[in-house]
């Protein structure tokens, strides 16, 4: 089923919260507003991640590692699940060499404390 | 919402007929059993791949590519969303070469023509 775009307008939302104040402002405090308390990240090169402390930790090393500068993110297809969403993405990183790094991903999102937030988050690079 | 063993021992079986029959025995026509009709795979190092058909086409060149021997697949963690499961999984992959890589996957499974299967699949290595 498709999203309602007033859902899709709450993810978006949600994606610019991480890209506007988590990366570029390196406040990863407001991972709170983006994450599930028990969610799951799957990152590239490393084990799964669980709950929203380790998830801090994790954006905190790789931000500062990478020199991630922007994430910006668009949604490539999103489906209804039950009272939850799965989203396949599209994430274009700006690091701080200039680079941009594109990467797909897979976040299963649900609705916490009024927001639409991710629950699950993997993802890897297109090259 | 947890997801009835029912449905966990069907999901076993696809993706045992992955592991003996697409990867043990290269049959990538198997891949009709495991695949939803318009699945989505999200394969690190590519662009996303939709559709049976590039599907199959994708499975035997990396079957071949890699030597892939065997794939393991566990469940860690998986979830009731809506008439469909959201998957966390662990996967132990043999390769010719004798080593095996560990991944983890995000599956979202959905029930078509009687079967549980694959409708996304992406991944990632875990070092």
């Amino acid at each position: 089923m498709n999203v309602p775009e007033i859902v899709l307008a709450a993810m978006r939302q949600t994606n610019e919260v991480f890209n506007s104040e988590v990366v570029m402002k390196q406040d990863t405090g407001r991972l709170d507003r983006v994450y599930t308390a028990n969610a799951r990240v799957l990152p590239p090169g490393a084990p799964m991640i669980e709950g929203r402390d380790k998830i801090k930790e994790f954006w905190r090393e790789a931000i500062a590692g990478l020199g991630l500068k922007s994430a910006k993110l668009e949604t490539v297809e999103a489906e209804v699940a039950g009272e939850t969403v799965v989203e396949i993405g599209k994430a274009d990183l700006e690091l701080g060499s200039g680079q941009v790094m594109t990467a797909k991903y897979v976040v299963h999102w649900k609705r916490e404390d009024g927001h639409w937030k991710w629950h699950v988050d993997i993802w890897n690079p297109n090259s």
